[in-house]
């Protein structure tokens, strides 16, 4: 049962997914940087025995007008957290277009080490000149070019969490002799994007290295997630467009030569609930009341890269947006709503109430029997192999999933009832990936590769 | 008696600075990422009422062989540490090198949220071509390029950090206004090194920014100290030297209109800690005993640029050694080493013997009451504020000084009972910074910074 049992990420975001949950009564306006809110949402969190947290992010700030804004650094964060919990994973965000390999690398290895092993992280290229603006560069870098600096940054990565092998350290106190250099691989990379020469500075960590999570559905996306991921993040509206997502990555995982299995596929799911299906359609329109409209269309407006004035609240979208191809931005992100909007003929202020929700993730509105009905359908007919679970509402969202959800899926011989391992990894059901510079044999993979 | 409070900070590193630290039986050869380990040392500095701890850093992995290596990066292990503290400050080194400052920036600020105001950043420029060819770089940057950089660096994260008004807040939830955007500041830096156009994403911290160190006693780094730093840890191996130090560096800050007691300076300090002065020599010799001379040669020869072999054990150094400015690495290190060896005319080995203890730091040996007695005549002859404590040997002599020096420094009225403030810039005696975009009568302080 352990084996097969879903996977369950608690995406975390001040005071919830849904924009507006930060008016309501019983929320806090300042939880975005309030620690104890956070320890508290990851003890209910851990104690239903999820597999991992999970925060986004991108190193810019939007306007600070409607919603919560500013935010303590992921990384930051998350070692705070794992000093407030146990067992459960620890997934941060972080962009492989503004930061350096090396200091990365050691920051996720450091968190694995203090964490003991529930160190993961999510590979993003960030979209946006606005970023770009914040690291010198004038305008973002082009989507592929992103993508091919994000894979290279992998491999890099890689080099450095493999450059101690998990035997340096010989501590012999009689000879003086603390560690064999032997053991030490520096990466001696020289690549299109990126230099580095040296070995990491920090041990090979519990995990060896964290687990590896990718979030974009573009095709660039899914290339890097076939290539890399251990677990992808995705936004699926409905059971067939899932199907056809979970097929093709696994396919494209496959045909690289990888198990099919070692590849997790999560599409995000905002489950606004309530005791009855009444009460729950009550809170979705309580929340959906307090939207302010006008904001919504200025956010969509930059999405498409369109002035706010040709966005009609009461009509549809324009028929001349631009086409996937055009946009230098989050691809998959646009596609979907675009087409959510089409599809379902909704006039901007219903695709505004939509997506207020979580951005493009689907919203589940009922009863808790009717969710877990809803994840168990997509486990089993091949669209997930778990869930990201996006409260609208933060810490009561979480708080009612834990306690009327997850018992339902246990009975049910879907989820856990504890966890079976230590680590991150092994929540997933993955192993400790192997040393690229050891053999099986425990001698060296390569010669070329020896200090 | 708090306002004249001494200021101690605990300088921590593994098994301690003492290069064979590790070979004493009660050293655990693995503490270096060993949390608990860090844990306990933060613990008793804070029980002793310490300011601060702090960690060194470079993002380079030198030769494992003959001491403990690998560390958990210095941001992430503080973190840890905040978690299981409550009021002692945290210093991390950084590098303006090898860092963004929208990335750095974001961290201190992130750290200085999680622990309450306890943030501080060692500022430092990072030597040797091995660091630059980590980050893409064939060699090192100039010396003074180096710190020109670093000035800037400075002024583009004071930016960020102020880039939030202490107001930005309003959570109107009626209205449905989270934050007014009037109160944000974009950093709009153009400049030589360094272009950011963006706010901080992260709201303005408890101690407004983290307390500001500095290291490097180098004429580039003594000008960078007395135009930005709020205390200064250096190396001095006589009182002569460290008065002329302290005053010359309280007369730059004077100069350039800052109030001399803004700023603080802290010499390092090895307590080699016995009951009887017998007690505290026979330990150094016991330390002394176990560093491997052949490990010191080569350590030597890569400082002076010169081929191990022409540095004999059982000589004094060479005649032709390079000048302070033809060095582009770590000078004011380089120097002294080279003036205490001349000195004292020390051969090769007794200089290692005496560099084993804490590279270049005063090693005093003796009494708790004869350490006191050193610290306090270094304090009231106008040589130091307080001093950075570098145990040789940890936890034991972070442990001893703790329980038989922390005592007399009381007794004689130098050191606190308690702590007075919450922050780690009260600890030290400072006000927290004002915001750069805001004058004192609440209006900003020049309208062309406004958003």
């Amino acid at each position: 049962m352990a084996a097969r049992s879903i996977h369950l990420n608690a995406f975390l975001m001040s005071t919830g997914h849904h924009e507006a949950s930060w008016r309501l009564p019983e929320s806090d306006p300042a939880a975005s940087t309030d620690l104890d809110h956070y320890k508290r949402l990851a003890r209910i969190a851990e104690e239903a025995k999820f597999d991992s947290l999970f925060l986004a992010d991108g190193p810019v700030l939007f306007p600070v007008g409607q919603r919560p804004a500013g935010t303590i650094e992921p990384l930051t964060l998350l070692t705070a957290l794992a000093g407030a919990t146990e067992r459960i994973g620890l997934i941060a965000t972080a962009s492989t277009s503004y930061n350096s390999p090396y200091n990365l690398a050691r920051r996720f290895a450091s968190l694995d080490h203090v964490s003991g092993g529930r160190a993961g992280w999510n590979v993003v290229t960030t979209a946006g000149a606005e970023a770009a603006r914040n690291f010198g560069l004038e305008n973002e870098p082009l989507h592929a070019e992103r993508y091919a600096r994000a894979a290279e940054f992998l491999d890099v990565s890689f080099k450095l969490w493999d450059s101690w092998e998990d035997d340096v350290r010989v501590g012999d106190k009689q000879s003086g002799v603390w560690g064999d250099n032997d053991k030490i691989h520096p990466a001696r990379h020289r690549g299109r994007y990126l230099s580095v020469q040296g070995a990491l500075n920090v041990p090979r960590s519990p995990q060896g290295y964290p687990l590896i999570v990718q979030a974009g559905s573009s095709e660039d996306g899914k290339s890097l997630a076939a290539r890399y991921a251990e677990a992808v993040f995705t936004a699926q509206q409905t059971l067939g467009e899932a199907q056809a997502f979970y097929a093709d990555l696994k396919e494209r995982t496959r045909k690289l030569g990888r198990d099919p299995e070692t590849i997790k596929i999560l599409p995000g799911i905002v489950p606004v609930l309530g005791s009855t299906e009444a009460e729950a359609r009550a809170r979705d329109a309580e929340l959906e009341d307090l939207i302010v409209y006008e904001h919504g269309q200025r956010r969509l407006a930059r999405l498409f890269g369109v002035p706010a004035e040709t966005l009609d609240l009461d009509r549809e979208l324009p028929a001349d947006l631009p086409d996937e191809d055009e946009v230098e931005g989050a691809k998959s992100r646009y596609t979907l709503i675009v087409e959510l909007a089409r599809r379902e003929n909704l006039t901007v202020r219903q695709l505004i109430g939509r997506l207020g929700g979580g951005r493009g993730h689907r919203t589940f509105t009922g009863t808790p029997e009717q969710v877990a009905d809803a994840i168990g359908d997509w486990v089993q007919q091949g669209a997930a192999d778990g869930f990201n679970i996006m409260p609208p509402v933060l810490p009561s969202g979480l708080q009612l999933f834990a306690d009327h959800v997850v018992p339902i899926l246990r009975r049910r011989g879907l989820f856990r009832h504890d966890y079976q391992g230590a680590t991150l990894r092994q929540h997933y059901g993955l192993e400790r990936p192997a040393n690229q510079y050891v053999s099986d044999t425990g001698q060296p993979a390569f010669a070329g590769a020896r200090a």
